[in-house]
């Protein structure tokens, strides 16, 4: 299953695009949109939705997978990144792409195995398990990897008894 | 000058149209766009996207006026807001038409006529501008309008230096 991660943002967006079977993930391709500083925040978020409609006619995803938002520290840097958030959320909708989101601590739970794992533990996990010979970068492709991967790993778990014993699905009267 | 005022959200956008001179505001049309709770989050802001495209199309607005979000008390509200003001901002780019932002306390200023007036002085002072038997209702579709107010008060005054002192313009070498 082609599976793109999403790390979101406005100023950098990482994408993390992986071939994910029951045995395995293997790696397609990474990288980031970026928007530049000056322009208007309607502008920049205009340029994130040409930029991932690209991307998703080029990489022709099954499922993609976002990161939630979580913002004790700081406020401001939290909304910003969401205006983003939400225009990606759009356009993958607009796409027809189900769209899967998972909190920071699943994604460490699903790639690290704890978590509580650190940030360079996932990182680590992320090239090990996609068999490359550096840590991805930038950190926000790499994060969009993981979350790539925690999807992945989700979705075609035996463990996951939604898929398995639906019950609509297996309901033969 | 036809400006909308749109005060953002997921579960309820409020909308003001309003025509705007420099000695008066008239109302237009006003009332709220609202998105089912049960829904994913991704599907509410595609229903957004599509229900303002239409607004648009419908109001033709020559400029459009945004509230600014300030949370300091719930951040979980705070996020999922600026997922819709992000799809807002978004669609309005995608028109084509222009973007002003303003302050809570900068609409309160430009309609109540200070910066400290509390809900009920601006809805009041709302609908004496507007010429209204009533407050308008509901409250974010108030909202709209006196942003809409505070952008054509800005927009069309004398002292705005800006539009009417601009060397570029009036530079006859």
């Amino acid at each position: 299953m082609r599976i793109l991660g999403i790390d979101p943002g406005v100023a950098t967006i990482g994408f993390g695009l992986i071939e994910a079977s029951r045995a395995q993930v293997r790696l397609q391709r990474y990288g980031v949109i970026t928007t530049p500083a000056g322009l208007p925040l309607s502008t920049r978020l205009y340029q994130i939705s040409q930029d991932l409609s690209q991307l998703l006619e080029t990489f022709q995803p099954e499922e993609t997978a976002v990161e939630e938002l979580f913002f004790s520290k700081n406020i401001t840097t939290g909304i910003a990144v969401a205006h983003g958030r939400g225009v990606i959320l759009l356009e993958l909708e607009r796409a027809g792409i189900p769209v899967f989101e998972f909190t920071p601590m699943q994604v460490k739970q699903a790639v690290a195995g704890y978590g509580g794992a650190d940030k360079k533990q996932v990182m680590l996990m992320t090239q090990r398990l996609l068999k490359m010979k550096t840590i991805p970068r930038p950190d926000d492709a790499a994060d969009a990897l993981a979350i790539a991967i925690c999807h992945g790993r989700s979705a075609t778990s035996l463990l996951n008894t939604e898929r398995v014993f639906d019950p609509k699905r297996y309901d033969t009267r």
